[in-house]
């Protein structure tokens, strides 16, 4: 087969606001090949993730997307992999390039998945797909009483595994953030996974963000996310060495692999979370499972958006027995929700696991999805070089 | 005062080829406030640069750069910080923040010098600029004849200094690159310094690298050029740690202070060469020429395209009279020379600094680059969010 089409789809709410909240909008792909389809979605800033697809060359290490792309061959995973490797090499200068593979390549996974009519998971190797605990991704409450009462609404609703974030955690001071976190471990139960997300607040003020494990410590939480900038390696690695029983966890920013490899190996962190909607798709969250493994880190995925995007996420560790904990968007928005006419549904474990449907095994709610479709155009120099696609 | 307007003028040559030639097109920014212009200029691929400033903010950690910028206040270099600081953060999802933000920093130091009446390096704190000695920046020859002619010419037009770069080096086997080496020191003669530049071409292959550092000693090159991607730091410490008295130099591909250091603290080049129309302008790269002057590494710009460029990416090290060398696009395209009305001249003795004149001191040739001028239009919605502003 080649690669006939890539379609990027803009999705928004109808308001989008400053809330921590990663589904307000959506970048759905679909690419055809061969007589079949695959979706896949960039967690990405839509209008730039496509401009990158269809933007003029403007030299050799600075080509658009597309030219990687377009009329490649797609016969066998490999494929796959040299299409990426052309991306890597002759976009190398565009650096949103990466954000915007990361949704082609997940579709690709799909719709190769789906001639063979397996599981994506079984195409990396897998031969089980594994039951996960998700853990109910949600913000802070503005108080200590607003996030305890969500805590006990993700059990009520439940789930086992708890993670808060953002809100106003760093903003004040240690006193209130320790507030909020035994708040959180009331809310959800002494028996509950409690996990922390701070979004980078302490940049790589290492002192600061270690003024927070006590009370951390005190609430059992698994993991503190994200204390510091993606690329703060040295600070994740100082956090570490203080050697408390709360692991330290980041990686939602590596858009490359090697990026993941330096927080593992230069970052010392517990915990490997990725993003297959920017760290290049399902292919390089796979090697980095793999490198996880071997450094003893548990990989984790980050997902914060619709179930394609969640289904995309689990396949680079679906067979990995010990790696147990995946994010599963608590509250996502209508639109996040309209994506999948079949989202992933805990079993009466309370678990949920990869599909063992073929390719990413979510079908996309074409209907639904049609309200929230935004029409763009990008023109240059008189000539229409991108325009909303239809949708079917 | 306030920024009042940031305008994005997408400049391209009639033709854009597959050359490694990135003075092909350019992306200028200009930027108004309290009467006063900046220009500065982003080493990025023009329309994904234009969309991270106009598009539509996603949620609170990937919002528009414009966000961060547009009624910023700008009275002094602390100012220009804080919004490269909001940025980082609210921006923090967007990956091609930092390439958008690059242009716009250096246009606001050009501004702010220009209403004191200083050049930016003085604002820096330098007293003195000093001259470098700038080498002609070039590609291979298809053929180490062609190779040769372009060293003899290079001396011809006076520089004692070459870069020769990318074109058949790696692609090839060992004894051909060395016949392209040999070639390029024999053009340039045997006391001028030569540096080899093989764009990337080795990704994270050690051994393939390695191979080619007799032959590099022999032509006794300055440094070897970014041999590896980017981000593969352990590559280049492990190719470092082979002794060579060839240096190993890298850092274009730094989009943040943190690759820059970790290039030095990990990859132990020793050379670190920044772009500031890539790193976020400027500020960030003064930083990384302290952190090289502690690190005993030696500091140069990264540049190929416009004299404006080069006169910011002369800026960050102006003062430090130890590190010598520069990069000067010897054979840049007439878009590139039709920038600056004042283009960088070297003195009696070959040598160029940074220009004395209030800001970048780089006066912009509005009537020669009109006829490079693209037409683009975004639009969302419905909306025009970006339009080619007038040039005046």
């Amino acid at each position: 087969m080649k690669i006939e089409a890539v379609d990027f789809f803009y999705l928004s709410m109808p308001e989008v606001t400053t809330a921590a909240d990663g589904s307000q909008d959506a970048l759905l792909v679909r690419v055809a090949a061969g007589g079949f389809v695959g979706w896949g979605e960039c967690e990405a800033s839509p209008l730039p993730s496509i401009a990158a697809f269809v933007c003029p060359m403007s030299h050799s290490a600075c080509r658009p997307v597309a030219a990687s792309v377009l009329g490649a061959k797609l016969d066998e995973p490999m494929d796959i992999a040299a299409i990426s490797s052309r991306v890597a090499y002759d976009s190398m200068d565009l650096l949103q390039a990466t954000h915007t593979l990361s949704g082609i390549e997940m579709a690709m996974w799909d719709l190769l998945a789906k001639t063979r009519e397996e599981p994506v998971w079984q195409m990396l190797g897998y031969r089980t797909t594994e039951p996960k605990i998700p853990y109910a991704s949600m913000l802070f409450g503005d108080t200590p009483q607003d996030t305890l009462e969500r805590g006990q609404k993700a059990r009520a609703d439940g789930f086992s595994a708890v993670k808060f974030g953002w809100g106003p955690i760093g903003t004040g001071n240690v006193r209130s953030d320790a507030d909020q976190f035994a708040a959180a471990r009331e809310g959800i139960g002494g028996d509950a996974h409690l996990m922390i997300d701070v979004g980078q607040i302490f940049g790589e003020d290492v002192v600061n963000a270690a003024q927070r494990l006590p009370a951390l410590e005190a609430a059992s939480a698994t993991w503190f996310e994200e204390p510091f900038s993606g690329s703060a390696y040295e600070a994740y690695a100082a956090l570490s060495a203080r050697g408390s029983n709360v692991g330290i966890a980041g990686g939602e920013a590596a858009h490359s692999v090697a990026m993941a490899r330096h927080l593992m190996d230069f970052g010392k962190v517990g915990f490997v979370q990725i993003d297959c909607g920017r760290i290049g798709g399902i292919g390089p969250a796979f090697e980095v499972a793999r490198m996880a493994q071997t450094r003893n880190v548990t990989y984790v995925n980050h997902t914060f958006t619709t179930h394609l995007a969640l289904s995309a996420s689990l396949q680079p560790y679906a067979g990995l027995a010990e790696h147990r904990i995946c994010e599963f968007p608590a509250h996502p928005s209508a639109l996040a929700e309209a994506v999948a006419a079949n989202p992933l549904m805990r079993n009466s474990a309370g678990e949920i696991s990869a599909p063992a449907a073929p390719g990413l095994g979510i079908e996309v709610d074409i209907e639904a999805l049609r309200p929230y479709l935004l029409d763009a155009e990008i023109k240059v120099g008189g000539r229409v070089i991108y325009k909303t696609p239809d949708l079917g």
